[in-house]
């Protein structure tokens, strides 16, 4: 891995997560988006990646992200599109279309769901999904994700950490 | 933690499971069952904990082993519940009786699937779930369940792996 | 009735029965799978027949249970068949294969629930069936399946209890 | 128990059962309603409980006697709704309005049934069911009534009846 | 209340409502939508509160107005979703983030719909729904509200309306 | 506005309405019917009308009702059809059939229902729908729909209530 | 045929059919339910037979209807149950009760509707349907009743009609 | 009606009616199709009417008679359309396009069927149907449609009928 | 057996079987409907009996075979009804009215498939079926049905085949 | 074919079948187990093979039996999964994962059935199926296969039978 | 392009086209079938193309026309398959086995439609679809063909049409 | 036509459609974007009209680009609504809302497809659609949206294409 870009992992959270902490604490925990976003940082560092984290609420704003995220050449991408994933098919088709290996992760566990929000479209897109640990799942995304690209752990990362 | 039972993760492969490597290789990849059962030792040991790996083809098996675990005390359950998680409420009912936290793997992304394979009951009673990653999915359900049930890294085991 | 076998009840239990008085108290009471059997006993001495118990977690062991009680000629037959009620058609067709007039019973109000727990093959298979009572739903059903086949209640059993 | 209603019994029954006798004997039996309203009668008495049975076509009559069944502080109702058990909200409301516990009966075996007779409205207010046993149903359910309500049968009352 | 946000009610209005008087006169009047916001503006001050106008064909807008009305302290929202509130999560979920006593308004009788425009997602965080009044619905929800957080009509408001 | 027919609104409540305050509380409020029927006589005066206030068990009574109320030349009609707005086409029927303006009003959100309860025969035949706002839910119903049959409020109405 | 119920044909009208010539007049004509009864009463006197005509709004007094025709002997019943046809499991009980030959008949063309209004459960109970002649179906009811139950034209009934 | 071509109606039976009273004689009695014919040709005839009696397994056949009814002018048809009227939308094309007035006629009740057998689309473009008369019907379809399109019975034609 | 008719097996193929061997060899193999017809010949031959073998692609034209199968008194039917076989009522019917014993035969396994090819009426008219083998399931349905209406295979037939 | 296991096909007869003879003679026909295994070994003989004929009434001792059928290179399955079928897709994975060319029999034609009995797990994991021939299905099964997996009619095997 | 046949589009019309301008003419136009195939001769003319134009009511007749074409070597086809694209498999396997590119055409607008007029089998064999433009659909689909199979406009063609 | 607006084509393509030629080529071709707009600007040169070629991935966007339409007098739209043509119903009403003439264009055969993107909203809002032939649809659309509205074909404009 020569350039920035591909040392870059893009963590994209959709609507309502920066509601995060306020929103449904039981389900969601009490970490807000600052606090995840940091948590991405750390876990991606352990592996010598770095993040460009980033929240919309717009379902345009996710798909032009996704795109953009090709452009640049990012290698990897952690998504949690919120309830677009149950909706929105543009996402879905932009995951495919840019071809970006991608891990889904929810707060809850999304399976244990019923009715509509069981279904997702992003899932399709994605080559892994990670759901129920609340903001430890971000952790155990980039982990799984660095897996997958073949970004090894750094040596000096592991001294502090409890993984 | 004083005793073995309370250091103990059960892992639990259901039906077909033993066929691993040479059913459907390219969405379960070449590991056997053993190689998964050994992956799931080591990281286990990273976190101070041992495992149980138990395989069967019998519904009424998988929920036998799922009391016996009540009964000694395990902490945590880790479950591939292969087919019997779209047909069986009784595996769902044994989880939610033991009430044991209990993480689901599967290696393909099952969240992907449609129809009868996108259903799970087990999924209702597990915490949460992990699809996708193949053999490494284990590792990552096992480092997210001792997160949940408090066991920490050991000290010396960071040193050789990349997690 | 001259010999055992035609003066014995069978009481079948399904899986997750054996974990009574643990799981969900407030659906199931906190009775235990061996007061529920101790009733059972009770309750068919009243009217000169004994009961033979049995509880499996595997969809088949209660199959060949079914097949056994006609080899032996039992006449009547008390089935919790707990989740398997909702999946097995397998026991649905031991029930008709055998021909044992058959009351199902259950401890909550299984009439009143939606989606798959709603929905019943074992019920098809018997001619009654008590649900919502508790505990005493097996004390009902055995006094039903007497009259049923015919067991007259005993003279001196009914001085102490209050049926 | 002190005055009259708080030991009177609504033994209510729908449209079409003053036919009873006359209508599909194979799956009614031979019974009469005047038959089943004297079984009542006698089953309640074992329990010091007398019986204010009732009889209606129409639907919004059957609500009035559930909404004077409470202003009168009637203890427990028996409850043969027909088929407005299928499609009447109305008696379901009236129902968990008035908080009387409530046992559902039917001759046939209802659960074997498919389609919309399979479904019960009523069914979610009463706390328990009981079907398949024909007129004999109305005794269990006045037995199991009477345990739950806390009637104790009268010690002289087991002489003759082979309860 | 003390200070502006604390009396501002948000008005928000969805997808196309900015064409409002040229689509379908026949379901939604000839009112345009300024006509709306005077008339909400003027309901509003017969209970010293003041409106916040909105409108926006983007869903991902209307949750940023929503966020934002949280932010400032906002007491309460008019919400015509317009085709959002049949398709959106989102909105959902934003409403129930945001934790804002909320009256859903149509011009049409949306309730006599049929079709994928009978369901709404909004209205399951709106407290209340108003909906076939035309453009007379806002000033009913207004009114609704005004109740609802405690705003009193102002004595001199009462002179020359018809309310 | 000569005769009383032409200034009376039917106020027409459901089955179970007669239960207000002693039913569900925490979805009806604490309301009783009296008090729901002296709002509506409140509220009809200070639109110059009256208020024909009238609550049945059953359907085919309202029927009736709703027939009656068009030979007497009844210009409004506000109905809270209860669960007979989920399965009474007969209403629905009625409703088309005499051709009032009608609004439909409910104590508690019935938009965000699912199921049976979403579902509504009569709302078909109304022009207007009202939920969710409780009680107040009739202050609203009645001045929509004197707005709509053209009565002003009256000038003195308007001095000591909050409207 | 002998005495007079022998002879006479139930004609029984549901909900709203009071209201005929004013409701839909597109679909259901012009004739009152006056002029449908005169009809009703010539044709059938063209085979000797007398009819009882009755019209009902109340589901139970329909079904009180039916009964009492059982008890008097009545041969022939002409039923338009109106919407209760779609909703009336009772009434369908009614007629499979009572076992007498039973026509439907409707003003518009049922068997074109679409929905809730296609379904008929009362069909289930009837031995023949007709549909969409407007008033002249009850001629033809009536007609192919009288042949079904035996009753000849009488000779001098044929003078002036157009039969 | 001057001349043969306005006097004809078309008697059009589908697939499997020429195997009448060899098939289901319990549904269908033991009429053949020429005695069915003869009927028709018989009622016809009391009105003044001739018929053209014709039948065919194929549906295009079909389609092609009531084309042709189209260019000789026929002024109504009889059609049995067998099972094509369950599957054949291009029947139904035939008859709008006509637009010749039609009766839909079945032998059984089939109003009361279930499942794909219920459903017609040849009864959307008829005006009537009749059904469950078995081969009465084609006398009471001609009958009634003969009113439709004007036909008066002939002077001479009731005297020897039973009509 | 003495006359041809009796010994005469008729061979249906339905729309499309013409293309065999051109249309989709994966699914059918490379052989031709000429070939299909002489192992039917072949292999009747080995059990006394002819075929009169058949194809088209008009469903009337198949209906009218089926007919005629009667009337000349064929004994047994091999049916490919093609498509037809997914939407063919008048087909099923067909075979139903003759009472010929029929057995299905497809190429592929069909049982296998989803959606409306899963769906077979003309299944429902048969008393075996026979899918999966390709050409040689004619070769097993003719030796099945050969059993089944009584033909014995002859002595010499069996010297050089393999069956 | 040189070892025994090479020439052993594996007959797996599922739930219940151990019934056969008491169980629906209608449908089954009088013959036992014993004697489609005696039927079974007859046929296989024919073409050199010996059969390996197990019963279970446990999902997973079926499951256990395909994965040891591969363990031993048997090359062709017949398999009546009883209702199994129906309901496990863990026999259908154990078929798939084994890859042993596998035929389906049953007794009845599975075929024509509705519902629950008409779908199939195992058939989407056999390449052919056979139903309704009863006992002679087992017969045609191993015929079928036989030519399949290249196994030659034995010279001398074919004397007496009259395949 | 050499011969005749490789230079004929097959422009295939289902049934009732031959009922265009007689027939709903605000979906379908006033163009008569022969204006229909005139604008195809014409179209087709300007790339060196001819047509062979065919109108059938019968399903089976249009499989046999797509069958001749095959044989025939015709490149392409325009098809507007009527009411059989919603019911007519046999008709889109037809298209599948001769391997032709085929383009489907409509008068009005069928997407736009609901139910069953919304499916269409044959648009899953037709490469491309072209609806609502009336008559000029043709015209396009003749255009876009033609460009598919490599026909080129020819140099004349152009000086008059507008295309 | 005088002005420039009134010549002016808007050509709308949705989401992800910039990365055409990146994204299925095997579906869409290897044509770009700039490309497919060329092609709409030459195409619409030829009928003397301008296009005004816009593509956003925001639902809102696209909506507001519509309304921009109207204002302008914007006489015809060619739409590509990507995967929101499957979920907005804004984008429908924003269409019906401006009431300007619309031609839907896909680059596949939708109409081929199954499940969610088998439906379409915006078709309905459309009057004509063409799916299937790649970016030649494009050039179709623009023909067939010309000839619509009344634009003819500049006499120099044909000299060097092929259409």
């Amino acid at each position: 891995m020569a350039d920035d870009a591909e040392k870059t992992i893009l963590v994209l959270n959709g609507p309502n997560l920066d509601l995060l902490a306020t929103r449904e604490p039981e389900t969601h925990g009490h970490a807000t988006l600052a606090e995840v976003e940091r948590l991405c940082v750390e876990t991606a560092a352990r592996f010598g990646l770095v993040t460009d984290c980033r929240q919309a609420n717009h379902e345009g704003a996710l798909v032009d992200c996704i795109h953009e995220a090709r452009s640049r050449g990012v290698p990897g991408i952690v998504l949690n599109a919120g309830t677009y994933s149950h909706t929105s098919i543009a996402l879905h088709d932009a995951l495919t279309g840019v071809k970006i290996p991608t891990v889904e992760v929810y707060f809850g566990n999304i399976r244990a769901r019923a009715g509509v929000r069981h279904h997702s479209f992003t899932a399709k897109a994605a080559f892994a999904s990670i759901c129920g640990f609340g903001i430890d799942g971000y952790r155990l995304a980039i982990t799984g994700l660095a897996a997958k690209i073949g970004a090894k752990a750094a040596p000096s990362a592991t001294t502090t950490t409890d993984i």
